[in-house]
């Protein structure tokens, strides 16, 4: 099957490798679709991510799968089923998956079969992976590009978890690529009662309105901090970067208020900063959630279907363009330009 | 002002009284609207409401009005503001409020002006529905007549916090009346897993399923425990009596998981039992929410602004009939008709 | 070895039977000491326990013991450790286990190596007690008979952490016995503000006063409801049936406050009751907490220990009675008695 | 009256001042005794302490006092009672009060006279210490010097609260003066699994362990991180920085363990840092509390009392100095000597 790998020096290419394996509790799934994530797999790609060293790897991590052929002990899955978040648990050849999903085929688990054949959590068969590939229903009313975005939508609601957002709350969201425009519209389904979005481009600050944000700043034209003063005099309870530039915790000091929070959701390239907390108030808080757990992940499932059966959120407006398989390494390129209408891509396997 | 009176045997008639006074940190206002309550308006006309027995009353605390005259310190309030929850505070004639928004007129207070007056929480003149008396901005997608559910809409969302419900848990909602389909809506709004509606009436049945229900069911053509049984052999995470029959508590209880919750909102006109926990699990919780603090409906206008604005909350859904304040008295009649067709029925003035 | 076997109709008598075989993850525990428990023990003797019907059958489930052999696979128990809460998990001969403690031997499990080993929680192996069968450290300040109160200690504290006690609340227990008792105190070191406690007996009020109660009360000779009403007008956030008195859910309907709970620890002989809650506020709760789960009970180890440690927890003061085993008929026969001066009893093996 | 004085140079003196006036609800309190803070008063004096510049200032914020005279309204202290925290609220000369408890008399606010008055929380009257204000009862088991801790106490339980220790998790605690040790007793106290506290000083060392560690490492002489991963290779859930030594918040980062917390409770005298999360877990979270609300202090107060009343915290046990206060400048001087064997001084009025 095809896989796109990248090399220690960021070079993209689509290579052929042996389809995966699967055990007894383990489902093969042909891919459907599979997001472009702009944090991680731009950081894999960078040599950035932290902690992974392993090159050449086999990137993807958002993808979508139909089940082609299940384990002998399978339970809860069944052939025909659309399911989240496959991966290439296994090094093929010389390649580490850093996820794999940007392949042809890869698994997923059944966790129910597992833990009834005394392989669940402790075990070292167990992955806690198989809690957050769930299926998608037939009457889920979602397709397969769209579903990819299922993945983005449950990593942001378990970190807005993490995060402790709370109803009648106000929070700040600096940046309104696909990350902070899911912030957005999750704080307002939340209950929040100010949302304040900001962004450098225009097209993003009205993106944000749409979303249901009751403010939206372009910071690129306005002070933001003065704008959020102005309506804060104490601060606001939560700022959060969703794109990852350490700078913006400095700013954001300014801003929250007494046992305020600053979010980091973002994930910087640099991994250190110079912070100074005089303009802070006397307790506040810096809270990194940068890997949702897929237990947390899995939990989410149910709000984000939720909200997409009801028709209040809809995955496609999160998504800008979609790319066959054979053109993935475009996709790539085009998340290097960092166009202002570019939201999600998703690739599509024909 | 002409204003709906009770009398101590349930007479109704429509009365002239003078317009009520407001105090320096009120408002008068002009009443657009109100909600024709099937429980507490009910009990009241039946002398049926637990602790109130001071009749004449005058009835009605589902309001909406719009802002005519303010006091002097007003500073939260302008004329033409719409406002939820205006009451009548004081006796008028020998009439007891009975909450009073059956009235032309009414009057709302102004929480920030209390505060700033030294009036606020803890002195004489204060009371709590000031927190609850939520202006509807121009922005919000609601008419006066929407405006009148939120009040409903505010009391079932405060209760289903004080039960606790929690995300990725199972409810079984006994009753697809006006209350039993914002339990059904709201429950799955908040990512409950598996919500079961139950109803006597088809047609409830299927607006309950309309409303997200994942399953409905029509408990006098089925056998609700079976069916529920064997959907949950485990037992559901909570059961809500939302129409107020007593004999529900007991059947709930072979429903309930261990340590699952019977939450009682609907108001029986029977306020004792014979309750037997036999076939309850070991731990097991009852509890009666209905009274909802104005406090916490206040603190639920966020969320439920938001779903409407957002446009998956539509309050004209759940009402069924509208009169004209001079009709009122046929409200009353048709509520007692219990028609199957008959969800929230609103009064709207002039 | 052996045992105490009690019948269908009550009757009490030590058997002999065979030693219980223990699994690879298990070890053989030789008794030192178990709690006589005045509720559950005496409901399966006089064959009340809900849901309990197998007889002939072995009682005991307060008990400790010390390892005497190991299976294979386990890790975390040595051989001389002792250990809390070891069980008889197989029948032996025709006598269910009312879990088996009054023997001379008994099992416990290693959690940790279950996990390891594939058999865990989820697989049919798996027990939860194993959660709860901690070892009691040679540093811990606790000998064989004092071990056998943590039992009690433990679900008394994962009771209270179930009824959501919060500090600077008030609270009203109702029964100064060991049970009774262990709620006072523990309500006092978490912080509690007003810690109420009646009896009908003087000589446990006055230990209720030494357990740290603000207030205590002989009900036989006052009012109880008048006292507490007159402290607290608005009325109590938790009142404790500890005793298992239906008659007291009625009673504690005119004391709980707004939103207050009235929690059923005590386990009454009628598991059914007529209520009526015309005195009750408009908002309250009835939470039956009466099988603490073991995990909960292991969770809670840790909090008894450190109060142990610190020496201001001593299980000594609430054991009244010590019986060697071979005397153990004589211990339920005193428990019949009900005397004011009975507090727990604990039978020692040799 | 006689008051201490700093200069904006550091320089400290006793000059005589005015007798502060008080309001209706207020009541005037002889001083009893004062601890004093080697936080803030240290650096009040040093010109270091974040957002304060107003010097000559009248320092002593851990005061006890007793009531010599009330205001008219007062209607909960009476002449004789011992109040935590009196301070002076106005400027007196030209002196700003840097809380001002180290006067021969000061002010106490009651609270409930002041809501009752409408001079409660949102009115100019208002001061939020009234909360934290609290009598000492009669049979409250604490003399006037061990009253003075108690402030310290309850500022540290309240950080705690705020930092969110749960039972059954595991805390290092780096610094063992008088905080550390408050911190070490109390999470022992609150039930966490495993207590760990850190000091250069030997001797303090020592303090920890009487404290209840369950371990305690001379970090002058060992390799703190290599002990604590080895305990806990997947990471510790709490590290409390007790001195206020920014350096100490990249250390923690390689032992808090994946969603763990660095607690900021000392106060650097530095607010600025250079961090770096590369050996972070991906989601952490560091958290500033470093002034506890007095509203949560005075929530603190019941807690704290059950456990001083319970004999399990002796306030003595953390004080190792007593001065009077005609020598009160010899106290600071002291505090600059950094001695081991110097735990919290307390200064006494006559």
């Amino acid at each position: 099957m095809k896989t796109l790998i990248v090399d220690a020096k960021g070079k993209l290419s689509v290579e052929e490798i042996e389809k995966p394996e699967y055990g007894p509790c383990q489902a093969l799934v042909k891919m459907l679709s599979c997001g472009v994530c702009n944090g991680t797999d731009t950081k894999l790609i960078h040599g950035e991510f932290k902690n992974f060293d392993t090159y050449p790897a086999i990137l993807g991590h958002e993808g979508v799968g139909r089940v082609v052929e299940v384990g002998e002990k399978v339970e809860s899955l069944k052939i025909g089923d659309m399911v989240l978040l496959p991966f290439l648990e296994a090094k093929v050849k010389d390649y580490t998956p850093g996820w794999g999903a940007y392949s042809e085929f890869a698994i997923v688990g059944d966790a129910q079969a597992y833990i009834a054949n005394g392989m669940g959590e402790g075990t070292p068969s167990w992955n806690e992976s198989y809690l957050a590939q769930s299926v998608i229903k037939e009457t889920d009313k979602v397709d397969a590009v769209g579903a990819a975005m299922i993945v983005t939508f449950r990593e942001v609601l378990s970190a807005i978890r993490r995060f402790g957002f709370k109803s009648n709350e106000s929070v700040l969201i600096i940046g309104a690529g696909p990350v902070g425009l899911c912030f957005t519209k999750f704080a307002k389904l939340l209950g929040m009662k100010t949302v304040i979005t900001a962004d450098v481009l225009e097209e993003k600050v009205q993106e944000a309105l749409k979303m249901g944000a009751d403010y939206a700043f372009n910071s690129s034209v306005c002070d933001l901090i003065k704008e959020v003063k102005e309506l804060f005099p104490e601060g606001i309870d939560y700022v959060v970067d969703a794109v990852g530039i350490n700078a913006l915790i400095n700013q954001a000091m300014e801003l929250v208020k007494y046992n305020g929070k600053i979010c980091c959701y973002g994930i910087s390239a640099k991994p250190y900063a110079e912070i100074d907390w005089r303009k802070a108030p006397y307790n506040w808080t810096l809270q990194f959630v940068q890997w949702p757990s897929k237990k947390e992940e899995g939990e989410a499932h149910s709000q984000i279907m939720s909200w997409i059966n009801q028709g209040v959120l809809n995955p496609l407006d999160f998504i800008s363009d979609v790319f066959n398989f054979e053109n993935i390494t475009d996709a790539f390129s085009l998340i290097e330009e960092r166009r202002q209408t570019t939201k999600k891509i998703v690739i599509q396997y024909e």
